[in-house]
């Protein structure tokens, strides 16, 4: 519903081609990534151009970021799909208009008239598929067109750029941790930044390889599937086991009603404290907690996951959550299992599955000791670590705050600049070679070995020849001149793709669905190169120039030298 | 535009009470803050709590937090308009109703119609108003009403409060360590976490103390001043000066034209390099350049700033600015001053400084010397204060990634915790004293020495007498027996206002503006005593308890110890 207006803005514009584009690709996610979304600099260089009569220069401008995130050696891209709704929308409202004039009184009235005038229409969007692994130096996408126009982009897309990788790589770091077979949930909503951040965060946590969220807009926007438990503040709402006035519980089948499911729990508490093989184990338990757990398990039969560190894990939680649990599977029903939120996560779940092993055994309830232990509780990348050193029990992790602000690396680095204008190549000087602008249009390709590995991502000229499958081609270091290599690939695949053709009449590429880019990324992570993903000293992967490509950066570098001629 | 519908979602609410109070508050700026933005179990919840009759009951929350961030000892709150905004337009819509239905099928249908019905009518919010400063432990917000509805509200209170508070708090930092002669100005769009996540900082930070944005839709939705200049990209842009059709500006007078500009400049560049007193200080600089600060000084001749690091600040940069500020003089205009974005901006700040003062000497151009330096690249708290160190000659601080992802810590750990339930004081206990809760609903002050700083925060029992001027109060540590002490206040701020009162008939206190919020912020951050605020070691504050809410939390505490009585 959050989205519902924004068609209706980009259709008050003028220009039945942009808006006719923005029919088929929708709106953006968030309402505010409005054309207002940008900074106030871009205007005024929008001005600038238009008062010196180059705002329809054509301009090449290539968005990508200078080094991996979190100490890693990959990035996953994403937000791709929020820049083309972004453009599709793209359209100054009366409003938006009015406001522009306010801040900018010093500007002439046919510049606004300009402004009125704008879209997308003219603008070409050239971009690695969404989920794709990526790398520094290399152009995630190439926006091409109106000086003017592209410059009034650049702020929203390398926003919506920017943290949606970020966030999405660090989801993969997760996950690559974590290994395959754990359930990753995301429950970031209340430590994000905003409303928009926490979904945001869920929809690329989703992408990056997370199996569900607890954030149910987002669930509600995409489809995620939603997870959770009750919070410690159930647990303490009640006093004691008198606040549940219904305690009829139907069987699974439905073939007979238990009258009283609290008796029953209370029963099985009693043979739980009682059992030989778990004497010892267990002293009394909290009754609060014990209705609680009753009363959530009488609500959700099916479904029964119970928080289990209110008031003590080992001494009331577990045996208060297996007496629920036991008197659910007397009437057919299987629990779901626990969540642990707070002390030695590694200890406590293995000390709580031994409880569950004992019970299946003791009281012979097949798979009680497969139950399934959740824990939470601050977790992020390095603790999981510790926690597989360590050993645990836990199947599924909960994460939240280090997750969603990428708490150890809370920005990715993306630019956009411009490396050509009116067919010539510019580039952007820097003391720090870092920071030099590879010039020119360019085609990306990236070059597989016999293994199946990708081997190197190069960049060249759009009018070379494209590598071939087979054939020797020199890679080279844009800038150190002794960093070289003949590569031969097994498998050459073009990185940038037509996402938005402009008026160019290339074929488009359809976006695809947030199951298939999570299904992209995923791929692409399994065919990378284990070192280059690993957490201690991994690999860097190289990212390399045409021949001809180093030839020319050099040269223009040398022309663009800080010492001009005067005229 | 953006929040524009959010109103229309809350009018087809039947209750009219709600929602007319929803029309006095406004629509949330965001429009993704809907009734769905929250957590998934919170909806589990409401659904046990209405299965077992306890949906109604009366429910006291406290919303706080435990450290304070970025080392300090001090916090900005921030986010209340927000919340408030949020709960005034809490509804839910069908198409949520449906959405709901189809992830927990498990649910009555009667549980669907209880959902429908619901707002926050009977909820009351009693708020520390926003812009104060705060202290750990201390209630921000106190919330009271349903359990089911209150409990709803917990994700999105504790996400819409969290990161306001935290990058107001940064915000505020900042201004501390620039000091009050600093301009200081917002430019985190491009590395914030989202769309809403960057219009949020652009508003917490003016609310902590920045002067402006780069923030186009934020200046929109909030009236926060505009600031900035071009970027590298407007200088790559240009060849020469042959991309100028137009030449000639008027004088600001409107007496003449000068017809040519650009030759203008290129006489007043060949004085400066001629100068004696500028000797040997300059080569010859970058063309290109030089033809993008004079188109960008013909579009903005009143607004002229120019980014001079795109080739080489000192042998091209500085000089190309200085002769067109200079041919701007000429012309009766007043050039603005330059951005640094990169190199030794505190050794670069002084010799442009130096540079400025020489020209006003050598042509005699008054108050050129005091040309604005706006330093911008990185920026944090660190990096201010070492240049305050090193000293430097820099105006204006532009500040993006770290001040807007607040990278130092990006998360604030609110937490939303039940402290009385039918007026049953609860608490939460952890084996960690840390997160043990507060227990009771509670009334909170702060009390005012004689020098008219605030010496300490007491919490007590709503039932207890206010503390008061002149008399003597024994003011204890909430966990820590031996820590107490007698304190006599001069002055005493009851700190928990009702900003949403329910069904209780409370006075309701209206929502201040931005500016009042921000001179709020600045006047409480100056009647702090200085050591608490200091960057090194800073002095806790201290929050305190009545010696009566002291027995009681200790009572309670020893009642709901982990081992209970069995039934």
């Amino acid at each position: 519903m959050a989205a519902a207006t924004a068609p209706s803005t980009a259709s008050d514009g003028a220009n039945g081609s942009a808006a006719g584009k923005a029919h088929q690709v929708g709106a953006p996610t968030n309402p505010m990534a409005t054309a207002l979304l940008t900074d106030q600099y871009q205007f005024s260089m929008a001005y600038a151009y238009w008062k010196a009569g180059k705002h329809a220069d054509r301009a090449v401008f290539d968005l990508y970021f200078r080094k991996n995130p979190f100490g890693g050696e990959f990035t996953v891209f994403a937000g791709l799909e929020e820049c083309i709704k972004f453009i599709a929308n793209f359209k100054f409202t009366k409003h938006d208009i009015l406001f522009l004039q306010s801040v900018m009184p010093m500007c002439e009235d046919a510049f606004f008239d300009y402004l009125r005038k704008i879209d997308c229409s003219d603008v070409e969007v050239y971009s690695i598929p969404e989920g794709s692994v990526v790398f520094p130096k290399v152009p995630l996408m190439r926006v091409e067109g109106p000086v003017a126009v592209v410059q009034l982009l650049e702020t929203p897309f390398v926003n919506l750029i920017n943290y949606a990788s970020l966030v999405t790589t660090n989801a993969a770091r997760h996950r690559h941790v974590a290994g395959k077979s754990k359930d990753l949930l995301e429950f970031g909503l209340r430590r994000a930044q905003g409303p928009d951040g926490a979904i945001s965060a869920s929809k690329y946590c989703f992408m990056g390889g997370f199996d569900a969220t607890s954030n149910v807009l987002a669930g509600n926007l995409f489809g995620i599937p939603l997870r959770g438990t009750h919070s410690h503040a159930y647990v303490s709402s009640y006093m004691s086991r008198d606040e549940i006035p219904d305690k009829a519980l139907t069987s699974k089948d439905g073939s007979r009603v238990c009258k009283d499911f609290v008796s029953l729990v209370k029963e099985w508490l009693q043979k739980i404290l009682l059992a030989d093989s778990l004497c010892g184990v267990f002293g009394e338990t909290n009754q609060s907690e014990l209705a609680a757990f009753a009363s959530y398990a009488l609500a959700f039969p099916s479904n029964f996951l119970a928080l289990v560190d209110t008031y003590d894990v080992m001494r009331s939680g577990i045996p208060n959550f297996c007496a629920v649990a036991l008197a659910l599977h007397d009437l057919g029903y299987k629990a779901s299992g626990i969540r642990l939120d707070s002390g030695d996560l590694a200890y406590l779940s293995i000390e709580a599955r031994k409880v569950f092993r004992a019970i299946e055994k003791e009281f012979n309830v097949p798979a009680f000791g497969k139950m399934i232990i959740t824990a939470s509780n601050d977790l992020n990348e390095e603790t999981i670590d510790a926690l597989n050193k360590q050993g645990h029990e836990v199947d599924a992790f909960g994460i939240g705050t280090y997750l969603v602000t990428c708490y150890s690396q809370a920005a990715l680095g993306c630019v956009f600049k411009l490396v050509e204008i009116n067919s010539r190549p510019r580039i952007k000087l820097s003391e720090d070679v870092a920071k030099v602008s590879i010039p020119c249009k360019k085609r990306c390709f990236r070059l597989y070995g016999k293994e199946g590995y990708p081997l190197v991502d190069i960049m060249m000229r759009e009018s070379e020849p494209s590598p071939k499958a087979g054939e020797r081609i020199l890679c080279r270091h844009p800038f150190l001149e002794s960093k070289r290599a003949y590569v031969v690939p097994q498998h050459v695949e073009e990185l940038l793709q037509c996402y938005w053709p402009g008026t160019s009449n290339k074929p488009r590429v359809e976006l695809p669905s947030l199951e298939e880019i999570r299904g992209r990324c995923m791929q692409q992570l399994e065919k990378l190169r284990p070192d280059h993903i690993r957490r201690l000293n991994p690999t860097p992967y190289k990212v390399s120039v045409s021949a001809k490509l180093y030839e020319f950066i050099h040269s223009l570098w040398l022309n663009e030298a800080p010492v001009g001629e005067l005229q």
